[in-house]
């Protein structure tokens, strides 16, 4: 029999889907095994091909021998040099695209995923995030900032070469403020913060934990919107991201690698987004709010119901799929 | 410049990319012009296959020459025998999985689809809706009732035969709480239904009506969410789909039609979704809600920074797909 679950970050309920439910192993991607090139000459992401980008913001390290090289987005969704200028005209409320819209090259290597990254590079790639997250917010213009990744072209993104974003908007989204509501909400009536709580009570059950390290709990939500959505929920209570000490990096950039690497050899290298949900440096000290990181490996595509009603439909157990990933071996 | 415009039903932001955008033209489908063929012995939705599916609802008209057919989904989201028994356990609130998931074969047809169906064929389609949503909404168990099209893989259909779907689940989804909750919120500042007042705008501003029936304007609204994303709001305010009259019925098929049309013309046949957005049957006379029906061709695809932030990024401006709508030509 089917199951509602409720997503207590969105209040959205989930449909379990028994009826339809798939075998973990059911999930393997079907991309064709097309093995790609270290460097491709077309590619404005690969090392030599630098003057087909803009110039960067800054490379690591600060040579032509780059590892990390961040550049402004050359087709960009909101534009660094526009004013941010306000219009309101009967119900046509529009403000001017002001925003800032960064790309993180996370490799001169054209065929390299995070999962077979060496690790001080996934390292370095969050001190990247971290230090563009915080340049942006410094900017009294920006409202919210999204880090996120689209992996594949089944996930969203046209070039190959490994990269992932970074946008800075002049507004804070609906969708953030609903979620930051809803955690003040819990924080009311509880006097706990809502992660630290699903934290504590996933640990206590343990059939959802994926993987843990010192300071990160990997866990697929026990709502989880699609197959193998999986959270990265930072042991420590602080509100924003700009606060993760380097010895975070450290183990982020490990459980990180950890988690893909096990949907890489466990569901032969799904397209997959991740994002970081975070509040504002500002907020870093909220007692509700709570940072974590998302990753949603795109193994089904949403439809008309789902854009009609906002309920999800999740076509395997949460706990099937973490009990799977827990016995994927990895390197 | 982009620009950032405000949808109210929603209250998120949409960035109207201009540095991207696209002439309407560009948005034409890329599909192969693969002919189906009217009967496929494998379908089992065509006629002579009527055993391959749960035993009907009900059919128009009774015969075996049914020209719509209402069916059980054979593999239903939601398990119309289930209880529905809550249970709550620390975090973990669930529902067992009743709900209603009808399908409605639109045509005995396996290659037609709705720009092409006969008007009163598509008159009978909505009648059928509307029968289903009062029959299924007469459960006091069921909390909300979607009414949905997917048509094409790309919209996230499996089965190329025309058919749209009905599920009735057991709660009222968040995201439709919220966009009451907005509508609420408007009505208290102005004493007006929001819908009521954006189409007096959209009228008197006209750049982005579509296409006017007797009681039905089809609009891409200010704030589209996606290319050639497009609204068809009944004149006449009222909360619920259930509450529309025969004379409406064949004045919304019209409409539907053209519009679709207009998208199938004009777009080389996209896939699309649309799911009618409606209140219970109860909420009728709400002031301050308004029931429409929502097209969503699929022209792009969405990625980790709409799932991260709620703000989609729109690559054509509504103004430019409005102007394009307006002047295909329709038998």
């Amino acid at each position: 029999m089917p199951e509602l679950r409720l997503n207590l970050i969105t209040k959205e309920w989930v449909i379990i889907s028994t009826e339809k439910a798939k075998r973990p192993d059911d999930f393997k991607s079907r991309k064709r095994g097309r093995i790609l090139p270290e460097f491709v000459a077309t590619c404005p992401f690969c090392p030599g091909n630098e003057d087909k980008t803009p110039p960067e913001v800054y490379c690591i390290p600060e040579s032509s021998k780059w590892k990390i090289r961040i550049i402004p987005n050359k087709f960009p969704a909101l534009d660094r040099e526009a004013e941010r200028a306000r219009t309101n005209k009967g119900l046509r409320h529009s403000i001017s695209g002001f925003g800032i819209h960064d790309i993180v090259i996370e490799t001169p290597l054209h065929n390299m995923t995070t999962a077979l990254l060496p690790l001080e590079e996934v390292v370095e790639i969050i001190r990247a995030y971290k230090k563009r997250f915080i340049e942006m917010h410094s900017d009294p213009r920006i409202g919210h900032v999204i880090i996120f990744k689209n992996q594949g072209t089944g996930a969203g993104t046209s070039l190959e070469h490994p990269h992932s974003q970074l946008i800075g908007t002049p507004v804070t989204p609906f969708q953030v403020r609903s979620r930051i509501e809803e955690a003040i909400r819990f924080f009311d009536i509880t006097g706990e913060c809502l992660i630290c709580r699903i934290m504590k009570e996933e640990k206590e059950d343990g059939s959802r934990i994926i993987f843990e390290t010192e300071h990160f709990v990997a866990v697929i939500p026990y709502a989880a919107l699609s197959s193998f959505h999986t959270w990265l929920l930072p042991k420590r209570h602080v509100g924003s991201f700009s606060d993760i000490s380097d010895e975070e990096m450290s183990d982020l950039a490990l459980n990180l690698k950890i988690v893909l690497s096990k949907l890489y050899i466990g569901l032969s290298n799904p397209d997959f987004n991740y994002s970081v949900r975070s509040n504002r440096p500002n907020d870093a000290k909220s007692e509700y709010f709570h940072w974590y990181i998302n990753i949603m490996p795109r193994l089904s595509a949403s439809a008309g119901f789902e854009m009609g009603s906002g309920i999800f439909i999740n076509n395997s157990l949460p706990e099937e799929s973490a009990e799977y990933l827990r016995n994927v071996k990895v390197p």
